[in-house]
Protein backbone atom coordinates (compact mmCIF):
# COMPACT_ATOMS: atom_id res chain seq x y z
CA UNK A 1 0.00 0.00 0.00
CA UNK A 2 1.27 3.52 -1.11
CA UNK A 3 0.88 6.27 2.14
CA UNK A 4 0.43 9.57 2.14
CA UNK A 5 0.51 11.76 4.81
CA UNK A 6 -1.53 15.02 4.97
CA UNK A 7 1.44 17.29 5.11
CA UNK A 8 2.57 14.88 1.64
CA UNK A 9 -1.23 15.39 -0.01
CA UNK A 10 -0.77 19.21 0.33
CA UNK A 11 2.40 19.25 -1.24
CA UNK A 12 1.03 17.85 -4.07
CA UNK A 13 1.14 19.64 -7.48
CA UNK A 14 -2.68 21.48 -8.04
CA UNK A 15 -4.19 19.12 -10.68
CA UNK A 16 -2.64 15.91 -9.37
CA UNK A 17 -3.89 16.50 -5.98
CA UNK A 18 -7.35 17.45 -7.52
CA UNK A 19 -7.39 13.83 -9.35
CA UNK A 20 -6.46 12.34 -6.22
CA UNK A 21 -8.34 13.13 -3.63
CA UNK A 22 -11.99 13.48 -5.99
CA UNK A 23 -11.17 9.99 -6.50
CA UNK A 24 -11.41 9.15 -2.63
CA UNK A 25 -15.01 9.25 -1.50
CA UNK A 26 -16.19 6.26 -4.43
CA UNK A 27 -18.33 6.28 -7.42
CA UNK A 28 -19.87 9.32 -7.69
CA UNK A 29 -23.51 10.41 -9.45
CA UNK A 30 -23.52 12.23 -12.83
CA UNK A 31 -26.13 14.47 -13.23
CA UNK A 32 -27.18 17.62 -15.40
CA UNK A 33 -28.51 20.82 -13.83
CA UNK A 34 -30.99 22.74 -15.88
CA UNK A 35 -31.56 26.36 -15.05
CA UNK A 36 -32.50 29.78 -16.87
CA UNK A 37 -32.40 33.22 -15.29
CA UNK A 38 -34.82 35.65 -14.70
CA UNK A 39 -34.27 36.99 -18.37
CA UNK A 40 -34.89 33.89 -20.03
CA UNK A 41 -30.97 32.53 -20.58
CA UNK A 42 -30.92 28.91 -19.76
CA UNK A 43 -28.13 27.16 -18.42
CA UNK A 44 -27.19 23.27 -18.43
CA UNK A 45 -23.91 22.22 -16.06
CA UNK A 46 -23.02 18.61 -15.26
CA UNK A 47 -22.30 17.80 -11.63
CA UNK A 48 -20.85 15.25 -9.63
CA UNK A 49 -21.74 16.25 -5.83
CA UNK A 50 -25.56 15.50 -6.01
CA UNK A 51 -26.54 13.80 -2.87
CA UNK A 52 -29.19 11.67 -1.49
CA UNK A 53 -30.42 14.03 1.93
CA UNK A 54 -33.64 12.63 2.84
CA UNK A 55 -36.81 10.84 1.76
CA UNK A 56 -39.31 12.33 3.30
CA UNK A 57 -39.88 14.84 1.58
CA UNK A 58 -37.77 14.05 -0.94
CA UNK A 59 -34.44 16.08 -0.63
CA UNK A 60 -31.53 15.99 -2.62
CA UNK A 61 -28.61 18.13 -1.99
CA UNK A 62 -25.61 19.65 -4.50
CA UNK A 63 -22.39 21.02 -3.35
CA UNK A 64 -21.12 23.98 -5.49
CA UNK A 65 -17.84 25.83 -6.03
CA UNK A 66 -18.78 29.78 -6.00
CA UNK A 67 -15.63 30.65 -8.61
CA UNK A 68 -16.33 27.11 -10.77
CA UNK A 69 -17.78 26.84 -14.48
CA UNK A 70 -20.76 26.04 -12.90
CA UNK A 71 -21.68 29.54 -11.37
CA UNK A 72 -24.04 30.16 -13.18
CA UNK A 73 -25.91 27.13 -12.52
CA UNK A 74 -25.41 28.13 -8.81
CA UNK A 75 -26.85 31.91 -9.27
CA UNK A 76 -29.50 31.07 -11.77
CA UNK A 77 -31.12 28.53 -8.81
CA UNK A 78 -30.59 31.74 -6.17
CA UNK A 79 -32.78 33.97 -8.18
CA UNK A 80 -35.63 31.51 -9.50
CA UNK A 81 -35.29 29.25 -6.92
CA UNK A 82 -35.94 26.36 -9.37
CA UNK A 83 -33.79 23.67 -11.42
CA UNK A 84 -33.94 20.12 -12.76
CA UNK A 85 -31.74 17.34 -12.36
CA UNK A 86 -31.30 15.30 -14.94
CA UNK A 87 -29.60 11.40 -14.68
CA UNK A 88 -26.55 11.53 -17.33
CA UNK A 89 -26.77 7.91 -19.13
CA UNK A 90 -24.29 6.37 -21.66
CA UNK A 91 -25.41 7.63 -24.67
CA UNK A 92 -25.31 11.70 -23.99
CA UNK A 93 -22.08 11.33 -21.15
CA UNK A 94 -19.63 13.05 -23.63
CA UNK A 95 -22.21 15.70 -24.41
CA UNK A 96 -22.92 16.35 -20.66
CA UNK A 97 -18.98 16.39 -19.60
CA UNK A 98 -18.76 19.25 -22.77
CA UNK A 99 -21.21 20.95 -20.42
CA UNK A 100 -17.92 21.52 -18.27
CA UNK A 101 -16.21 24.05 -20.44
CA UNK A 102 -16.10 27.49 -19.75
CA UNK A 103 -18.68 28.75 -21.77
CA UNK A 104 -20.62 33.15 -21.05
CA UNK A 105 -23.00 33.28 -19.49
CA UNK A 106 -25.13 34.05 -22.79
CA UNK A 107 -24.30 30.76 -24.09
CA UNK A 108 -26.47 28.03 -23.99
CA UNK A 109 -24.74 24.74 -23.22
CA UNK A 110 -27.86 23.52 -24.42
CA UNK A 111 -27.18 24.84 -28.11
CA UNK A 112 -23.46 23.99 -27.77
CA UNK A 113 -23.62 20.17 -26.44
CA UNK A 114 -26.77 19.13 -28.75
CA UNK A 115 -28.80 18.01 -25.86
CA UNK A 116 -32.30 19.26 -25.81
CA UNK A 117 -34.13 21.58 -23.53
CA UNK A 118 -37.39 20.51 -22.79
CA UNK A 119 -40.25 22.14 -20.69
CA UNK A 120 -42.31 19.51 -18.84
CA UNK A 121 -46.22 20.38 -17.33
CA UNK A 122 -45.43 24.04 -16.80
CA UNK A 123 -42.41 23.86 -14.23
CA UNK A 124 -40.01 26.99 -15.23
CA UNK A 125 -36.70 25.25 -15.58
CA UNK A 126 -35.62 23.11 -18.80
CA UNK A 127 -35.09 18.70 -18.42
CA UNK A 128 -32.93 17.46 -20.85
CA UNK A 129 -34.78 15.75 -23.32
CA UNK A 130 -32.47 12.49 -23.54
CA UNK A 131 -32.61 12.02 -19.69
CA UNK A 132 -34.27 9.48 -18.79
CA UNK A 133 -34.81 10.21 -14.68
CA UNK A 134 -35.22 13.82 -14.27
CA UNK A 135 -36.80 15.80 -11.74
CA UNK A 136 -37.91 19.33 -10.83
CA UNK A 137 -36.81 21.04 -7.46
CA UNK A 138 -37.34 23.95 -5.31
CA UNK A 139 -34.85 25.41 -3.49
CA UNK A 140 -35.37 24.88 0.01
CA UNK A 141 -32.56 26.09 1.97
CA UNK A 142 -28.81 27.09 1.17
CA UNK A 143 -25.57 27.45 3.20
CA UNK A 144 -21.77 28.22 2.86
CA UNK A 145 -19.11 25.71 4.55
CA UNK A 146 -16.76 28.04 6.02
CA UNK A 147 -13.93 25.07 5.88
CA UNK A 148 -13.61 25.68 2.20
CA UNK A 149 -15.97 28.58 1.25
CA UNK A 150 -18.12 25.76 -1.05
CA UNK A 151 -21.98 26.34 -0.88
CA UNK A 152 -24.28 23.71 -0.11
CA UNK A 153 -27.72 23.70 -2.09
CA UNK A 154 -31.25 21.73 -0.74
CA UNK A 155 -33.85 21.29 -2.82
CA UNK A 156 -37.00 19.59 -2.40
CA UNK A 157 -38.78 17.56 -5.62
CA UNK A 158 -41.38 18.98 -6.48
CA UNK A 159 -41.99 16.25 -9.96
CA UNK A 160 -40.38 13.04 -10.93
CA UNK A 161 -40.39 11.86 -14.58
CA UNK A 162 -38.66 8.32 -14.98
CA UNK A 163 -38.49 5.67 -17.52
CA UNK A 164 -40.88 3.39 -16.61
CA UNK A 165 -38.96 0.17 -17.58
CA UNK A 166 -36.91 1.23 -14.98
CA UNK A 167 -39.06 1.48 -12.24
CA UNK A 168 -39.74 -1.97 -9.88
CA UNK A 169 -42.61 -2.82 -7.97
CA UNK A 170 -41.01 -1.95 -4.42
CA UNK A 171 -39.99 1.36 -5.85
CA UNK A 172 -36.10 0.60 -6.27
CA UNK A 173 -35.29 2.03 -9.52
CA UNK A 174 -32.94 0.06 -11.63
CA UNK A 175 -31.32 3.24 -12.73
CA UNK A 176 -28.29 0.57 -14.82
CA UNK A 177 -31.17 -0.26 -16.99
CA UNK A 178 -31.22 3.11 -17.59
CA UNK A 179 -27.71 2.90 -18.21
CA UNK A 180 -27.11 5.97 -15.82
CA UNK A 181 -23.43 6.35 -15.47
CA UNK A 182 -21.15 6.92 -12.25
CA UNK A 183 -18.43 9.31 -12.09
CA UNK A 184 -14.53 8.51 -10.67
CA UNK A 185 -12.28 11.41 -9.75
CA UNK A 186 -12.73 14.15 -12.07
CA UNK A 187 -13.48 12.57 -15.68
CA UNK A 188 -13.50 8.69 -15.36
CA UNK A 189 -17.34 8.06 -16.75
CA UNK A 190 -18.64 4.14 -15.98
CA UNK A 191 -21.69 1.69 -16.74
CA UNK A 192 -22.33 -0.37 -14.38
CA UNK A 193 -22.73 -4.29 -13.72
CA UNK A 194 -24.96 -5.45 -10.57
CA UNK A 195 -23.46 -7.90 -8.29
CA UNK A 196 -26.78 -7.98 -6.55
CA UNK A 197 -29.81 -6.22 -4.12
CA UNK A 198 -29.35 -7.69 -0.49
CA UNK A 199 -31.92 -7.79 1.97
CA UNK A 200 -32.55 -5.26 4.81
CA UNK A 201 -29.36 -6.88 7.04
CA UNK A 202 -30.41 -8.48 10.54
CA UNK A 203 -28.11 -8.81 13.59
CA UNK A 204 -27.06 -12.48 14.01
CA UNK A 205 -28.62 -13.09 10.75
CA UNK A 206 -26.82 -14.07 7.49
CA UNK A 207 -26.76 -11.18 4.60
CA UNK A 208 -29.36 -12.16 2.39
CA UNK A 209 -29.07 -11.86 -1.66
CA UNK A 210 -33.18 -10.09 -3.03
CA UNK A 211 -34.49 -12.27 -5.25
CA UNK A 212 -36.38 -10.36 -7.98
CA UNK A 213 -39.26 -11.61 -9.86
CA UNK B 1 -42.42 8.66 -18.86
CA UNK B 2 -43.85 7.76 -15.42
CA UNK B 3 -44.81 11.18 -13.59
CA UNK B 4 -45.02 11.06 -9.86
CA UNK B 5 -46.21 14.83 -8.47
CA UNK B 6 -44.72 16.10 -5.02
CA UNK B 7 -48.22 14.91 -3.61
CA UNK B 8 -47.96 11.63 -4.83
CA UNK B 9 -44.51 10.96 -3.64
CA UNK B 10 -45.36 12.08 -0.11
CA UNK B 11 -48.46 9.74 -0.24
CA UNK B 12 -46.46 6.57 -0.78
CA UNK B 13 -45.95 3.99 1.18
CA UNK B 14 -42.49 4.50 3.89
CA UNK B 15 -40.89 1.77 2.59
CA UNK B 16 -41.49 2.31 -1.41
CA UNK B 17 -41.10 6.31 -0.52
CA UNK B 18 -37.75 5.38 0.44
CA UNK B 19 -36.12 3.21 -2.28
CA UNK B 20 -38.02 5.50 -4.99
CA UNK B 21 -36.52 8.64 -3.74
CA UNK B 22 -32.70 7.10 -2.93
CA UNK B 23 -32.76 5.97 -6.55
CA UNK B 24 -32.85 9.52 -7.94
CA UNK B 25 -29.56 10.84 -7.08
CA UNK B 26 -27.97 8.35 -9.24
CA UNK B 27 -25.27 6.08 -7.72
CA UNK B 28 -23.50 6.51 -4.41
CA UNK B 29 -19.89 6.00 -3.04
CA UNK B 30 -20.18 3.04 -0.74
CA UNK B 31 -17.24 3.49 2.11
CA UNK B 32 -17.16 1.69 5.91
CA UNK B 33 -16.51 4.31 8.41
CA UNK B 34 -14.32 2.69 11.55
CA UNK B 35 -14.53 4.15 14.68
CA UNK B 36 -14.32 3.43 18.61
CA UNK B 37 -15.52 5.32 21.52
CA UNK B 38 -13.17 6.32 24.30
CA UNK B 39 -13.66 3.38 25.97
CA UNK B 40 -12.26 1.06 23.14
CA UNK B 41 -14.93 -0.45 21.78
CA UNK B 42 -14.89 -0.53 17.83
CA UNK B 43 -17.86 0.24 15.72
CA UNK B 44 -17.93 -0.39 12.03
CA UNK B 45 -20.89 1.17 9.68
CA UNK B 46 -21.58 1.29 5.82
CA UNK B 47 -22.74 4.92 4.89
CA UNK B 48 -23.79 5.57 1.39
CA UNK B 49 -23.55 9.29 1.70
CA UNK B 50 -19.92 9.94 1.72
CA UNK B 51 -19.31 12.77 -0.95
CA UNK B 52 -16.19 15.09 -2.09
CA UNK B 53 -16.04 18.37 -0.93
CA UNK B 54 -12.62 19.91 -1.61
CA UNK B 55 -9.42 19.02 -2.58
CA UNK B 56 -7.39 21.83 -0.58
CA UNK B 57 -7.46 21.25 2.43
CA UNK B 58 -8.80 17.29 1.81
CA UNK B 59 -12.45 17.39 3.14
CA UNK B 60 -14.77 14.49 2.99
CA UNK B 61 -18.71 15.25 3.89
CA UNK B 62 -20.87 12.39 5.68
CA UNK B 63 -24.48 12.59 6.11
CA UNK B 64 -26.36 10.97 8.91
CA UNK B 65 -29.69 10.57 11.04
CA UNK B 66 -29.57 10.99 13.93
CA UNK B 67 -31.90 8.54 14.98
CA UNK B 68 -30.27 5.64 12.63
CA UNK B 69 -28.37 2.30 12.68
CA UNK B 70 -25.37 4.49 12.17
CA UNK B 71 -25.99 6.59 15.82
CA UNK B 72 -23.10 4.89 17.23
CA UNK B 73 -20.78 5.77 14.66
CA UNK B 74 -21.99 9.35 14.73
CA UNK B 75 -21.62 9.09 18.40
CA UNK B 76 -17.98 8.46 18.54
CA UNK B 77 -16.93 10.77 15.63
CA UNK B 78 -18.16 13.72 17.68
CA UNK B 79 -16.39 12.02 21.07
CA UNK B 80 -13.44 10.91 19.56
CA UNK B 81 -12.77 13.67 16.73
CA UNK B 82 -11.36 11.00 14.40
CA UNK B 83 -12.69 8.16 12.34
CA UNK B 84 -11.32 6.27 9.34
CA UNK B 85 -13.39 5.86 5.52
CA UNK B 86 -12.57 2.76 3.71
CA UNK B 87 -13.81 2.08 0.18
CA UNK B 88 -16.03 -1.36 0.04
CA UNK B 89 -14.85 -3.40 -2.75
CA UNK B 90 -16.80 -6.38 -4.55
CA UNK B 91 -14.79 -9.09 -2.25
CA UNK B 92 -16.62 -7.80 0.60
CA UNK B 93 -20.08 -6.29 -0.12
CA UNK B 94 -21.72 -8.44 1.69
CA UNK B 95 -19.88 -8.17 4.67
CA UNK B 96 -20.28 -4.37 4.55
CA UNK B 97 -23.99 -4.28 4.02
CA UNK B 98 -24.18 -6.74 7.20
CA UNK B 99 -22.82 -3.78 9.51
CA UNK B 100 -26.12 -2.10 8.53
CA UNK B 101 -27.81 -4.32 10.99
CA UNK B 102 -28.90 -3.05 14.15
CA UNK B 103 -26.13 -4.58 16.88
CA UNK B 104 -25.94 -3.25 20.00
CA UNK B 105 -23.27 -0.42 20.68
CA UNK B 106 -21.15 -2.86 23.08
CA UNK B 107 -21.06 -5.28 19.85
CA UNK B 108 -18.50 -4.52 17.15
CA UNK B 109 -19.21 -4.96 13.59
CA UNK B 110 -15.70 -6.57 13.07
CA UNK B 111 -15.99 -9.38 14.89
CA UNK B 112 -19.81 -10.59 14.03
CA UNK B 113 -19.09 -9.42 9.81
CA UNK B 114 -15.08 -11.26 9.50
CA UNK B 115 -14.22 -8.24 9.00
CA UNK B 116 -10.61 -7.05 10.37
CA UNK B 117 -9.99 -4.52 12.50
CA UNK B 118 -6.35 -2.74 11.34
CA UNK B 119 -4.42 -0.40 13.13
CA UNK B 120 -1.91 1.91 11.19
CA UNK B 121 0.47 4.33 12.03
CA UNK B 122 -1.44 5.03 15.29
CA UNK B 123 -4.35 6.23 14.36
CA UNK B 124 -6.79 5.63 17.16
CA UNK B 125 -9.98 4.52 15.07
CA UNK B 126 -9.62 1.69 13.00
CA UNK B 127 -9.55 0.65 9.37
CA UNK B 128 -10.60 -2.30 7.35
CA UNK B 129 -7.64 -4.91 6.73
CA UNK B 130 -9.81 -5.89 3.39
CA UNK B 131 -10.04 -2.03 1.89
CA UNK B 132 -7.57 -1.41 -0.75
CA UNK B 133 -8.35 2.46 -0.48
CA UNK B 134 -8.71 4.17 3.62
CA UNK B 135 -8.35 6.98 5.23
CA UNK B 136 -7.76 8.69 8.63
CA UNK B 137 -10.30 11.64 9.17
CA UNK B 138 -10.17 14.56 11.96
CA UNK B 139 -13.16 16.49 12.44
CA UNK B 140 -13.45 20.00 11.11
CA UNK B 141 -17.29 20.57 11.66
CA UNK B 142 -20.70 19.31 12.09
CA UNK B 143 -23.77 21.12 11.50
CA UNK B 144 -27.65 19.78 11.58
CA UNK B 145 -29.21 19.97 8.92
CA UNK B 146 -32.53 21.83 10.14
CA UNK B 147 -35.13 20.56 7.29
CA UNK B 148 -35.28 16.81 8.08
CA UNK B 149 -32.77 17.06 11.38
CA UNK B 150 -29.53 15.14 9.50
CA UNK B 151 -26.21 15.91 10.14
CA UNK B 152 -23.50 16.78 7.82
CA UNK B 153 -20.48 15.90 9.20
CA UNK B 154 -17.11 17.35 7.44
CA UNK B 155 -13.75 15.72 8.19
CA UNK B 156 -10.20 16.20 6.83
CA UNK B 157 -8.16 13.19 5.31
CA UNK B 158 -4.89 13.27 7.78
CA UNK B 159 -3.30 10.66 5.98
CA UNK B 160 -4.27 7.97 2.57
CA UNK B 161 -3.36 4.27 2.38
CA UNK B 162 -3.91 3.27 -1.44
CA UNK B 163 -3.05 0.16 -3.15
CA UNK B 164 0.15 1.16 -5.83
CA UNK B 165 -2.00 -0.65 -8.47
CA UNK B 166 -4.83 1.83 -8.53
CA UNK B 167 -2.76 5.24 -8.61
CA UNK B 168 -2.16 6.96 -11.97
CA UNK B 169 0.71 8.90 -12.68
CA UNK B 170 -1.80 11.39 -12.86
CA UNK B 171 -3.25 11.73 -9.49
CA UNK B 172 -6.47 9.57 -10.54
CA UNK B 173 -6.78 6.12 -8.70
CA UNK B 174 -8.39 3.53 -10.72
CA UNK B 175 -11.34 2.85 -8.26
CA UNK B 176 -12.68 0.50 -10.76
CA UNK B 177 -9.04 -1.36 -10.72
CA UNK B 178 -9.38 -1.69 -7.33
CA UNK B 179 -13.12 -3.61 -7.60
CA UNK B 180 -15.01 -0.57 -5.33
CA UNK B 181 -18.53 -0.86 -5.58
CA UNK B 182 -21.50 1.79 -6.38
CA UNK B 183 -24.92 1.35 -4.50
CA UNK B 184 -27.73 2.48 -5.93
CA UNK B 185 -30.53 3.25 -4.06
CA UNK B 186 -31.05 1.32 -0.53
CA UNK B 187 -29.70 -2.08 -1.51
CA UNK B 188 -28.04 -2.37 -4.84
CA UNK B 189 -24.55 -2.85 -5.30
CA UNK B 190 -22.46 -2.72 -8.81
CA UNK B 191 -19.42 -3.07 -9.91
CA UNK B 192 -18.39 -1.15 -13.05
CA UNK B 193 -17.01 -0.64 -16.60
CA UNK B 194 -15.12 2.11 -17.65
CA UNK B 195 -16.69 3.82 -21.02
CA UNK B 196 -13.58 6.49 -20.97
CA UNK B 197 -11.55 8.98 -19.21
CA UNK B 198 -12.58 12.74 -20.76
CA UNK B 199 -10.19 15.45 -21.52
CA UNK B 200 -10.42 18.91 -19.23
CA UNK B 201 -13.58 20.07 -21.86
CA UNK B 202 -12.91 23.43 -23.51
CA UNK B 203 -15.30 26.04 -25.03
CA UNK B 204 -16.24 25.45 -28.87
CA UNK B 205 -14.05 22.60 -29.30
CA UNK B 206 -14.96 18.96 -29.32
CA UNK B 207 -15.17 16.49 -26.52
CA UNK B 208 -11.85 14.69 -26.40
CA UNK B 209 -11.37 11.38 -25.10
CA UNK B 210 -8.07 10.48 -22.81
CA UNK B 211 -5.87 8.75 -23.89
CA UNK B 212 -3.97 6.60 -21.12
CA UNK B 213 -0.88 4.84 -20.94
Amino acid sequence: MKHFSNEDINKLEQRYRALLVNSLSGFKSANLIGTVDSAGQENLSIVSSVFHLGACPPLVGVIFRPHSVSRHTLENILETKTYTINQVNAQIYTAAHQTSARYDKTESEFEHTGLTAEYLNGFSAPFVGESRLKYALELRDHQRIKLNDTELVIGEITALHVDEIALQPDGYVDIEALESVAISSLDGYHTTKRLNRLEYAKAHQPTRIKKLG
